[in-house]
C-alpha cells in the first residue's frame, strides 16, 4: 500500500480517501506519534487517543472555514500532522520548530495557543458569538477532555451557551483521565453514562414508545409529560448537560470512524449547543502506552519495537520537584495538621508517594485550581497547615482566591509553586515567570525562593511554622546544592554568600549556582564580586539590599522571572523608599515578551540568565561604574 | 408586646423563643433593616429576603461551634443584628463601624469576609475536612446564593464534594436574582424546579410506590433500577445536583419559618453533600423593594412611611461609572464591530441603556468573569471589538484569562476596569487597588489610567482603534474635568499639564485633580511644581518620566493604587533599565495592607492621597532635595 500520511497537504486532501484509507491513514499517523516519542519526551497517551476523532472531524467540517478549538492544546498532535506540518513533525517540541501545542503562528487551522485547561467552550462560543455578529455562517466546535470538564469555566460557558441557544457543537473526549485519574462526582456521573450505553437498543425503542403519546394541556398531563421527559433524559444519559441547556448525544465509541462521522453527521446541524459524548482510550492502538496512561502522558524517550519498549533513555538527576515532595511527605510525616492540596498534578508534582503514605490527608481537586485554593483556606481555617502544591503559570488561575480566601483572611496556607520559571519545551502557556510579581503584590503573603535544594527544604519547614500565608517557587530543574557553610532561614532575611565591593549579585532563586560560577570567574579576573541569596521576595530584606546598594559599585539583580513587576521592582521600590540611589542597579531576568519553546538551557542562554549572561551583566554594571579594564571586556564580549 | 430584637445577645437566646415570638423578631429585624437605609446607601433588598432563613439556620445549628459561610456576604444584616451586633447596628459601612459584609475581627459567628461570589461551598468544605481530620464534629453550612451559582468555583466545589462524600449543607437561597436578573441554561432549569414544586403531593406518593420496587441482579434488572432512578431524580427536580453526586432537596418556601425548620431538621443528619433549595424574595416585606429589587439592591438613602417611599435623598454629580458608559453606548452606535460583556454588573456599571439599545451585542455571563473574558477573546478572534466592563477587583477573577485567551493571543479585547481605586462604605474585599500591578505583568497589554472624564472618553476611543488588548481603569468617583488645553490620548504618551523645575507631580488616574490643586497651592507658595497627566502605565512614557527626573529636584507618583507593583514601581523600573538616579523620587499610593471600609474621601485622606497629603509628600520631596523654606512647612504640618 502507498504511504497516505506524506500526500497530506491539508484537511482538503480528506476528501478523496475512502473508510480503508482512512483506516490506513490513522494507523500511519500513530507510527508517526511512535517515531517522535523514541527521539524526545512528548504529549503520547493522549494523542494516540484522538486520531480517529481528528480525522472524523476534519472530514465532517471545513476548518479553513469552521471553528475548531482543541482544548489542552497537548492532544494536537494528530491534527498538526494533517494540517501541513507532516514534514516539520520531527521538530516538535525543539527550539526553532513546531510548538507542542496550538500556534496560530503555525497554521490558520490553528485558533488559539492552548495550553490551560478548560477554556475551549468559551472561546468556541465567542467565536460563534462573533461569526453570527458579522452575519458569517460557521460551525463552531470544541474538544474538550474529561479532565478539563470539571474546571469552573466550562461549567460557566456552558451554562452561557445554554441560555444563549447558540448553534455550538461541544465534543467531550472522554478517556477516564486528566493526566492523573479523574476524581469527583462528575466523573461518576460519566462512568454511569458509559454503563447505559449497553442499553442503547432497548432505550430507543422505550424513547420512540414515550414520543408517541401526546401529552398536553391540564396540570395532571404537565405532571405526566414532565415524567416522560424524565424517563428520556435518564435514558439516554447527560441530564447534567440537559438542565445546563445543551442537549446531549452519547456515548459514541471515538475509536470507530464510521460511528463517529455518523454521529457528527448527525448532530452538525441541530440547532442549539450541543455536547457529544465521545469515549476514547488514552494510549489506543500502543499497548503499553494504554496499559499505563500515567506513565505515558509525557514519557521519557524510549525506543519501541511492535509494541514493546525496548528501553527507556531516563536519566536519574534528582530535580526540584523531588526535593519538594520528599519534603512535603517528610512535613505529613511529622505534623498531622500537615495536609497537601493539588490539582490534578499528582504526577507532574511526584506526589504519589505523599498520595499513597497519606490517603486522608491528600487531596486531588482535579483541574480546579480556584476551588483548590478555597478549599485549602477552608482547612486552614479549621486549624490545618494545607500545602497547595500547583504549578505556577496554573496558580494563576486562583489569583482571586489567594486574595480573598488566603490573603485578606490572612490564613496560613502554603503555596509551594513548582515549574517557577521557564518550563523548556512546553512553551509559553507553561512558563511560570509571573509568580514573583502576582505573589507580591497582596498584603499579608511572605514570598520567597529558594537558591538551592536545601533552601527549599528549609522554606517548606519555616513556612509550616510561619503564622500567614507563604509561597514558594522553584523550577523544573535538576538540583544544585551550594557547598557553602549556610544560614538558616529567617523571615526577610538574604543570605550574604560572599561579599564584594566592586559589585553585588543579588540572586532571586536557583539561577544562585550560575551566579557563583560568575562571581567566580570574574574574580579570576581580579574583581571582587560579592553574591548574595536573596531568598525572601517579600519581606524583602532591605536592610542588606541597601547596604549592597551603598558599599557596592554596582549591583545586579537575577531572577527568572518577569522584570515587570518581578524581584528586580521589589528591590528598587526598597531603595526607593529608603530615598538611595538605584542607578547603579542592572536587572536581570524576563523581559516583557512571551518566551518561545525550547530547551530550558537554551532559553536560559537565549535571555541572558546562563553563567555567560551574567558575566556579561556584571561586565556592563563595572563598566557603568567605570571599573571594567578593556582585558576582561573584550574575553567575553 | 415586648422588643424582642434588643434583648438578642446571641443566636443561643433565640432557644427560648416560641413560633410567634420568632415571627416577632424577624418582623422586628425587617424594621431594623428599614431604619438603617434612611440613613446611608446599603445592602437591602438581599438582606430582607434571608430573614426567616438567617433565624431558621440559627435555631437549627449551633454557629458557635458549627460552621456557618455566608457567600456573597452582603447578604448578612439580619445575621449581624442577632449575632450581639445589634447596637451597632447603624454604624455598618460606616468608618470604625461595622463592616457591610462578615468580618471574623467583629465575632465568632464571621468566618470568612466574602465579597466575591461563589467560594462558599469550597471553603465550607474546606471546614468539614479540617474539622474531620482534627475529630472534630460539626456540622458545615454554605448559604449560597441562584447568581452566585452559576460561578465556576460552585460547580468545582460541588464536584469535589460530590466525590468526598462529606457531610456538607449547602443552602441554595433562590431569590430568582443576582445583583441583577439571572441569566444563562442554569436560571431555566430552577425556574423548572419551582414549578416542579407544584406537584410535590403526587411526587411524594409515586417515590413512595417506586422505594417499594426491588430491583437488583442481572442487566435488564439494573436498566429497570436505573429508569426508577431517573424517574425519581426527574420527579424532585436537582438532577443537575445530584449528578455531580449531591443530593437535592426542595423547594422550600423561604419566607415560612416552620417549613425551614422543618426541612432544615430533615436534611441535617444526611449523610453525604446536601443541597436545600430554599425559594425566597428579595425585598421580602417592603412592597417597593419586592416590587423593585434590582433599583433596591443598595438603593439610595430614602425616608419611609409604612411601606411607602416618601422620597430619595440621591444626589446627581455625574460619575466616572456614568462617563463610560455613555462613552459605550457611542462606541457600539458607530461601530457595528463593538460588543459589550459584563458579569452580573449591568446595573452597577449602569449598562441599562446599552443592553437596551443593543441586545444583540450586550452580554451578560452572570457572575462568570473567567467566562466572560475567554468569550471575549472568542469574539475578538471573529473580528469584533468587545469590551468587557468589570469592576477592577472582580476582573481578579479573570486573570488567568487575562494571561492565556487575551494577552497571549495579542487580541483586542478592551477592559474598562471600573471600581479602580477605593470604592468607599464597601471595604477591602472591593477595593480594586491591584490592578495596576496585575494588568502590566503580562506582556502585550496597553494599561491605561484617565486623568479625568475627557481622557477616559478618548481612551475608550483609542482602545477600540488600537491593534491588541487594552485597559482603562477609573474609580468608583464623581467626575472632575481638568479645564486646560488638552492634548489627544497617543499611545505611550503622558500629557505634561504644567511643568515646574523644582518638582513634578506623575499622577496615574483622576487623583489628577488633586494634583493640580495641591501644585496651586505650593506655587501660591512659590515653589515652581509641574503636573504630569502619566495616562499610560504601559507603555510607560520614559521620554517625559526621564526627563522629569533629570530636570526637578523631586518627582512624585500619585496613583489611587497599590504601591507594591505599582505605577510607581513602573516608573522605577524605566529609570533603572536608563541607569538613571531615583532617590528623588516619591511614590504615593496604597500601601501593602488591605484597606477598611469608609467613605472614598475618608480614606483618602487617611492615606495622604488627598490634596492636603499630595501637598506633604511634595514637601518632603522639596525637603529631600533641601529646597523646603520653613515657613511653607510650617504652614502644613
Amino acid at each position: 500500500m502507498d504511504e497516505i500520511l506524506s500526500t497530506i497537504e491539508s484537511p482538503r486532501d480528506l476528501q478523496r480517501l475512502n473508510a480503508a484509507q482512512l483506516e490506513q491513514l490513522a494507523t500511519e499517523m500513530r507510527v508517526a506519534l511512535c517515531n517522535l516519542v523514541t527521539n524526545r519526551t512528548a504529549h503520547f497517551a493522549s494523542n494516540l487517543g484522538v486520531v480517529e476523532l481528528c480525522l472524523a472531524l476534519h472530514t465532517a467540517f471545513d476548518f479553513s472555514r469552521d471553528r475548531l478549538i482543541w482544548d489542552t492544546g497537548h492532544q494536537i498532535y494528530p491534527h498538526k500532522l494533517i494540517t501541513g506540518r507532516y514534514r516539520d513533525f520531527d521538530t516538535i517540541r525543539t527550539k526553532g520548530g513546531l510548538m507542542g501545542y496550538p500556534n496560530p503562528q503555525e497554521s490558520e487551522y490553528d485558533l488559539f495557543m492552548t495550553g490551560h485547561a478548560g477554556c475551549s467552550v468559551s472561546t468556541a462560543l465567542g467565536l460563534k458569538s462573533g461569526d453570527d455578529l458579522m452575519a458569517d455562517d460557521r460551525y463552531s466546535v470544541a474538544v474538550i477532555g474529561d479532565g478539563a470538564l470539571p474546571s469552573g469555566i466550562v461549567f460557566e460557558a456552558l451554562n452561557n451557551a445554554g441560555g444563549l441557544k447558540k448553534k455550538l457543537l461541544i465534543v467531550l473526549n472522554d478517556n477516564k483521565m486528566s493526566i492523573c485519574p479523574r476524581v469527583g462526582g462528575l466523573a461518576e456521573s460519566l462512568d454511569r453514562l458509559r454503563v447505559n450505553s449497553l442499553y442503547a437498543g432497548l432505550k430507543h425503542e422505550i424513547v420512540k414508545v414515550l414520543n408517541k403519546v401526546p401529552l398536553i394541556g391540564d396540570p395532571v398531563e404537565r405532571f405526566l409529560w414532565q415524567m416522560k421527559e424524565s424517563i428520556k433524559a435518564g435514558l439516554h444519559g447527560g441530564m447534567l448537560f440537559e438542565e445546563l441547556g445543551v442537549r446531549y448525544y452519547g456515548p459514541v465509541d471515538g475509536h470507530s470512524l464510521p460511528q463517529l462521522r455518523r454521529y457528527l453527521k448527525m448532530v452538525k446541524d441541530v440547532e442549539g449547543p450541543v455536547l457529544l459524548h465521545v469515549v476514547t482510550e488514552k494510549g489506543h492502538g500502543f499497548k503499553p502506552a494504554a496499559e499505563d496512561p500515567v506513565g505515558f502522558h509525557t514519557p521519557a524517550p524510549f525506543d519501541c519495537d511492535s509494541q514493546q519498549i525496548v528501553s527507556f533513555k531516563k536519566t536519574s538527576t534528582q530535580s526540584y520537584t523531588d526535593v519538594a515532595s520528599s519534603a512535603i511527605y517528610d512535613a505529613l510525616s511529622t505534623n498531622p495538621r500537615v495536609t497537601v492540596l493539588t490539582a490534578a498534578m499528582c504526577q507532574g508534582n511526584k506526589l504519589e508517594r505523599v498520595r499513597d503514605g497519606f490517603p486522608d490527608r491528600f487531596f486531588d481537586t482535579g483541574i480546579c485550581e480556584s476551588h483548590a485554593v478555597a478549599f485549602a483556606a477552608g482547612q486552614a481555617k479549621a486549624g490545618l497547615r494545607p500545602i497547595v502544591d500547583i504549578y505556577s503559570t496554573f496558580l494563576q488561575r486562583s489569583f482571586d482566591q489567594v486574595f480573598q480566601e488566603v490573603a485578606l483572611q490572612n490564613l496560613p496556607v502554603t503555596f509551594m509553586l513548582d515549574r517557577g520559571g521557564l518550563t523548556g519545551p512546553d512553551g509559553p502557556t507553561h512558563h511560570g515567570v509571573f509568580d514573583i510579581g502576582y505573589m507580591r503584590l497582596f498584603p499579608n503573603l511572605t514570598v520567597m525562593a529558594p537558591g538551592d535544594a536545601e533552601d527549599l527544604r528549609q522554606m517548606l519547614a519555616f513556612a509550616l511554622k510561619h503564622d500567614g500565608p507563604a509561597s514558594i517557587r522553584y523550577p523544573k530543574a535538576n538540583v544544585e546544592t551550594i557547598s557553602a557553610k549556610r544560614e538558616p532561614v529567617e523571615l526577610g532575611r538574604a543570605e550574604v554568600l560572599e561579599w564584594g565591593e566592586d559589585g553585588a549579585i543579588l540572586c532571586c532563586g536557583t539561577l544562585l549556582s550560575n551566579c557563583l560560577k560568575a562571581a567566580a570567574l570574574l574574580r579570576d579576573e581580579g574583581y571582587d564580586i560579592g553574591v548574595i541569596n536573596a531568598r525572601f521576595v517579600k519581606p524583602l530584606d532591605t536592610e542588606t539590599v541597601l547596604r549592597a546598594l551603598a558599599q557596592c559599585a554596582f549591583v545586579l539583580t537575577v531572577e527568572e522571572n518577569g522584570l515587570m513587576t518581578g524581584f528586580g521592582s521589589a528591590v528598587l521600590e526598597a531603595a526607593a523608599d529608603a530615598g538611595q540611589n538605584a542607578s547603579h542597579l542592572v536587572r536581570l531576568g524576563i523581559p516583557d515578551r512571551f518566551v518561545e519553546h525550547a530547551e530550558r538551557g537554551e532559553l536560559l542562554a537565549d535571555l541572558g540568565l546562563d553563567v555567560e549572561g551574567i558575566v556579561r551583566a556584571c561586565q556592563e554594571g563595572l563598566s557603568r561604574a567605570g571599573l571594567l579594564r578593556e582585558s576582561a571586556h573584550r574575553r567575553v564580549s
